[in-house]
């Protein structure tokens, strides 16, 4: 390490110390400095992308399959704004991500250039903290403590703002890593409630975040099995192990009336890390809560608890469980003929490899999928969290950098992409194809909104042409294999 | 009129009744009520687009051509997310734009369902008004105070959230449209500063905004070549008419060396509608404010105030002054050969229709511009005002759009659009496709964000492998012709 060193310098050396190895970035004039320093400092690797919603995305998709924040790079306000609603799906996820924003230096923003804009107001939307640095002294502390707070359990984005002459001053300072408090475990009363409720009958056991993990699944699976709890997954699931011999453990249904129908049967509800089922949208006439008006919910553990915690004092409760072993279920054949949803879903679990990772942006295409994924082979599914659409390419993109990362490089990842949110985020495969990603993307061109026009019907009308005009996209149709060959893709 | 209606179509009579004939959209399941609407009711032209910064710079693109709001439809937070850096260029551009963004029903917000997002945060980053409205029998009036607000000199966003449970609710009210008074004219005091100053000699008049239209510049030319004054254009300028029988006025260069030697002469600076000039970036001993440090710098007009009669009051000091003829200009020959700056301006604008509109992100490519752009027929030029890059292809559409609107389909449209910007909002082109618009887009492919790689030189090093991995776009080469096919643009 040189005797002196700019801020910049010191913010590359204090995120190595803790423990960032990849920024996906798309950065400016402001960001020179922190690029020039991450030339001369090994340690991190750097992903472009050519919109800053596919950085966003990337380093959610990459927090996912790691477990570890990356670094976000991008530029004054603008290009936060354009990286808002992957940072929105990345909330929703509880994913960990060192977001860095470029600023104007502190001297020139009083002047109120073109490109000024309130940063820390758009960043304060989707971050946990947001802290402006001040000087290249102080810099090294605040990126150490900017990973703390993203790492801080279950994960969140943090903000660190950095004035472009904080990065350019000579007298950085680095500082090594904080200490990330661990989740804490719920107490004895949230254990012994959910018990009970438990031995009342009619329960169901609803798990969010890392409840459905492959740990989590070694508890839950005996626990329900003797018991007769019911497991399911929250839609707050951004990660979920599948296939033959994990757990099947159906998500509350996206469509209202059927969410309602499927949570009908259960008298008690267990939260595990996720909030109570809410409908994704407001109905008129429909409730915005899911469960049965008359049942009992009971937060076993908050997000910010230890769900393997949670879910071992549960299961203790009912002395030693005998293991529960996973029924081989009968695999999957390719189908044949016209893709219609059922056997589109099929036919992908039939072909999918061994531990892949899915990325599911497939919206109405993807109906069929949680029928047929029990019986694929084992792999992990992805999901768009936030409702923000345009989420699953740079998602796809992330995963597979973060799988790389791991030393998993073999893990190949399927992106289910509709047509309709592809369009959103199309830049993320030119960065595929330059960084020669395992990526295969299925992408499912209805030409449509076709989401919109079974929201459109339950307004009670037939749509004339301006609402159809908003919702086809065949005039002209993309074409996507042009699209993706114009960036690379193959 | 039926005789009930819901807030939707309230809110639809009421965008008609203050003169908006225009919604670009991309709408969403809170929105369908909206869209259903404006199916039932006449008079507003839906333009759709595949990502939201492409909705939003088309509004701006289409007011800086008609002079009047069009409206936006967006959905939720993470929609106008996607369009906010649009927006930013907006502010920056004071466009009027009305701005409407869809939301949770209000009985759903409480319930923190996935889509929900701090709207108003995120809306006042660019907007004059941020307004959430209650009722079906509010959003007439509320609309009309949107429409009042983003119209009121020179021009502004004004946001106005619909809540779906308002949008889809009976008891609508129609509102007709608000008067907006007029920009008031300077006071006498600083009439007669500006008039001493240019007396004092070394003087610049800078225009910003309108203050350099035909108008304008029919006062500004013969008072310019009366007393000695010099004219310059700032850098907010939006729109700015050119060419052969136009007012040859410069604006301020972008490098911050070029600005400080062209305001060097000047001890006198009057500011017509414009900030004072500054550095689009500050930079490690260079100044933020680029007049000379002893310029006497006068606010003739604010830019709330009207630049003709500022420009008028100012003329009328130095009594009647003899008409100002616009001498003629050699014309230009196009080029031939590869194409560097000078040659490739020279080509241009030696090609250019009478009357085009020319949308200038050309970027590194386009410094030829401003010495050829006079010698061009008479034309008009749309900048990207704010900096936020991806403004050029849907300022391009937006503008096609209003001069058919404006009953001039027949103006060309003419984009000189780098290919680091276009691969920000390249769904423009689907738009340029659907709407069969008279635009040709120039796509300057130099294969980098070559103006960083400018930047970066004056970090003072060599750019090692992350940095040119970050500024070069030729890994792989992105297929321009190939992705303009794909979204149907030959």
């Amino acid at each position: 390490m040189p005797e002196t060193m700019t801020g910049a310098e010191a913010l590359v050396h204090s995120l190595v110390a803790s423990g960032i190895d990849t920024c996906f970035a798309n950065p400016g004039t402001s960001e020179m400095h922190f690029v020039a320093a991450l030339d001369r400092i090994p340690g991190i690797r750097c992903v472009l992308g050519l919109q800053e919603n596919v950085v966003t995305g990337m380093a959610d998709g990459y927090f996912r399959v790691t477990g570890r924040p990356a670094a976000t790079l991008l530029h004054c306000g603008p290009g936060l704004a354009n990286g808002l609603a992957n940072l929105h799906n990345a909330r929703r996820a509880d994913s960990a991500i060192v977001n860095i924003v470029g600023d104007h230096a502190t001297f020139h923003l009083p002047h109120d250039a073109p490109l000024t804009s309130d940063i820390a107001g758009l960043a304060r939307t989707v971050s946990s903290q947001v802290h402006s640095s001040r000087s290249p002294q102080e810099i090294g502390g605040d990126t150490a403590r900017t990973v703390a707070a993203a790492r801080r359990y279950p994960g969140s984005t943090a903000t660190l703002i950095l004035p472009a002459d904080v990065s350019w001053s000579e007298g950085g300072e680095t500082a090594a890593a904080l200490p990330v408090p661990p989740p804490a475990a719920p107490d004895a009363l949230a254990l012994r409630t959910a018990a009970e409720m438990i031995r009342a009958g009619d329960c169901l056991i609803l798990l969010g975040g890392d409840a459905v993990s492959l740990e989590a699944q070694a508890i839950a699976g005996p626990l329900a099995a003797a018991t007769g709890a019911t497991l399911m997954a929250s839609f707050t699931v951004s990660r979920q192990p599948m296939g033959q011999g994990r757990l099947d453990i159906p998500k509350v249904p996206y469509p209202v009336d059927m969410a309602i129908e499927a949570l009908a049967p259960f008298r008690q509800v267990i939260l595990v890390n996720c909030p109570p089922p809410v409908g994704f949208f407001g109905y008129p006439g429909k409730p915005s809560l899911l469960c049965r008006p008359d049942a009992r919910v009971h937060v076993l553990s908050r997000v910010e608890e230890c769900p393997l915690a949670a879910l071992r004092g549960l299961a203790e409760a009912f002395g030693p469980l005998p293991p529960h072993e996973v029924a081989e279920r009968p695999p999957l054949c390719p189908g044949t003929g016209p893709i219609e949803p059922m056997g589109f879903a099929e036919t992908v679990c039939a072909l999918l490899p061994e531990n892949a990772l899915v990325i599911d942006e497939s919206i109405t295409l993807g109906i069929g999928l949680p029928a047929a994924s029990p019986r694929a082979l084992p792999h992990e599914r992805l999901t768009v969290t936030g409702g923000a659409i345009g989420g699953g390419l740079p998602l796809a993109t992330g995963a597979a950098i973060g799988a790389a990362m791991a030393g998993r490089p073999d893990r190949r990842v399927i992106a289910l992409q509709a047509d309709g949110s592809a369009a959103y985020t199309m830049q993320a495969l030119w960065t595929q194809a330059r960084e020669t990603l395992p990526v295969t993307t299925l992408l499912l061109s209805n030409r449509s909104y076709a989401i919109l026009l079974g929201e459109y019907a339950k307004v009670g009308a037939a749509p004339g042409p301006t609402a159809f005009g908003m919702m086809e996209l065949d005039r002209p149709a993309l074409d996507w294999c042009g699209l993706a060959r114009g960036m690379g893709v193959e």
